[in-house]
């Protein structure tokens, strides 16, 4: 019988051996564990990026998958780290932000992205990871991937129970993303990533798109008409429904991105007609 | 028992959590499989090098691997989405002319590295995918790696047969790659390749070199003596044959590319003195 | 019951099928092995940087790991391939530096960082990798990776025994690295990596420095007083203890190893006071 699912996501890169120290700390706990790498090209310390590629992606993972994700500037601080459990899956992270597009909106508001303590949601549980016990010592003050939050996510693989590894909490910490909605007939959203292939990922679901066909979308000082339906059909910009749900602008054997000159948290303006 | 070996070759790089999402799919349909990255550093939706280093690379494994190849940039229009099965291994692949390394030479013509139909190769069988029973649900248009692709893979894997996921074919594109062969004193091949070192790989096998030692090799605007049998003997360039089994070019502590200023599709001539 | 753990340190990077081919041969033979990358982004050829990471990595890992190194400029060449046993674990490398660090010091003197050759530490065996029947053929002058060293490993998965592999040696290359101590009221060290986040990591041990508290340290011609207990307290330059237990510097949000205009190699001055 196959252990485990572990998923990591970290911004630790791939010049140092960071990440595959993490998993020699799993597999020496629980050798049956499958690990699964996420991305550990997060840009260094960069919590809304990391957030956003988690919510990409664990939902693509099987019922009891233990999702670790490690992108942590305040690593060695007194910030808390979390066990996070819900929608069957289990998250292991700093409370810094990073589970904010794995959690059901909250309302929250505020700036975009700044951080913003909020309620631990209804359906799911969180503990503070203080029990020492299930830690590797001596505990690093910079590297609490490999002293913790490997070695808890190998002992929760195992069986342990999530009472064990420290109290329950009600609040978490969160990123305030404003969701888009329709005013009159405009619609404001944000770019939210800046994909491999230069296709600028926004955070407007599919949802509020209604089909498409008329409307007129304006980012980076362009127009675009519509959606397509395929990057092969379009020549020039197209908006398209990503894979994410969300509306996208892809270029054919380009980038968008440079073409449109946008950045992540670049407002993105849609109306009717 | 361990489960089938599943390997993955896309263009879809580190950055994003692509490839971890594919992997995601694929174990929670079969757990037991053991899923082996090729590479995911194709140049973004270059089908050429996404073929050759899958060339390069499908031999190593034991029969019964199933190969996921994704560089897919008519991903969402009617390209056909292909299982490719012989000499014991398995190939799901866009359409496109990925395959073209991985199955025997047909004699097809043309410019080279141009994609074009031809006949399924003698003891291969190939099926289009188009029993969405074995899709993802909802199936995007711009990630049929997760949505397709990966699942396919899985239930492969578990033991479904290859005609439940789709009518046979007869045909499938391939790119026109002209064998280097003598023609009198002169043989004329390409620049198939440059890898991570920068050395130059060539499509120029070493059966035709015949021992190497009375060979003129001119690329570049530079003339190379003989083939040398190791990296570490040369000073300056040096024509070897490589781990693929054709010439390449190489210098000691450098870039024999960018020495050379070559690229992929730069003709390489070799004569006999 | 999960096999063995074999991890994959390389120069390879990700842009080539190098280090799924490996993948592809150890699994063919030992398909119930556990493969774990380390990191193939070692700087091409250089084993210093490689030997440093390797000795950052291992003991992470359970006891009964296979480590399999490869950073090999003279792959090809009459340069010896090992296979060291000692502490539970087995190594995998060409015989020229690349377990420096895996090794206890044995007080080597010379230039730092260039190879001399040692005696086998006790211990720990060695044996040369000379037995042809448990290599991949044809062996090719390129790569040992695949033809040598994954199925060696491979094999060893299996159950063969050490002494198999090849006749055992009682010498081995190992690099000079001068081991830090006090003399007098000064200490010198050497920079020996910048990680992905630009930290210097330095080779002087956390045993060294008591407590930190009363230290002044000079490099890249900044000099800065104590150690910080977390990155994130500092503003600035911090040195602290890093996560192999050797004092580093960092910057919060930057790069340190910019910042100081330092690389590989640099001279690191403590003092008291």
């Amino acid at each position: 019988m196959p252990g485990h699912l572990i998923t990591l996501l970290t911004d630790f890169g791939h010049a140092d051996a960071y990440v595959g120290v993490m998993k020699g700390v799993i597999l020496g706990i629980d050798p049956s564990a499958t690990v699964v790498d996420l991305t550990h090209d997060v840009p260094p310390q960069d919590i809304l990026q990391g957030a956003f590629l988690l919510g990409t992606a664990w939902q693509a993972f099987p019922a009891g998958t233990i999702h670790v994700a490690v992108v942590d500037p305040g690593v060695g601080t007194d910030r808390r780290a979390l066990l996070v459990q819900g929608g069957g899956h289990t998250f292991l992270a700093p409370d810094n932000g990073l589970l904010s597009f794995v959690l059901p909106g909250d309302g929250g508001k505020g700036d975009p992205f700044q951080p913003y303590t909020g309620p631990v949601p209804e359906g799911y549980t969180a503990h503070s990871l203080t029990n020492q016990r299930y830690w590797r010592h001596p505990v690093s003050t910079t590297f609490h991937g490999r002293d913790i939050f490997a070695p808890v996510a190998a002992h929760l693989s195992t069986g342990a129970p999530a009472d064990d590894f420290g109290e329950g909490v009600s609040t978490l910490v969160r990123l305030a993303v404003t969701e888009p909605r329709w005013d009159r007939e405009e619609l404001a959203g944000l770019v939210m990533h800046i994909d491999r292939f230069g296709n600028v990922v926004t955070n407007i679901p599919e949802a509020l798109t209604k089909g498409g066909q008329v409307l007129t979308m304006e980012l980076g000082g362009r127009t675009l008409q519509g959606l397509a339906t395929t990057y092969g059909t379009g020549t020039g910009l197209v908006a398209i429904i990503g894979s994410g749900g969300t509306v996208e602008v892809a270029i054919r054997d380009g980038s968008a991105a440079e073409v449109l000159g946008v950045k992540v948290g670049d407002e993105v303006r849609i109306r009717r007609g």
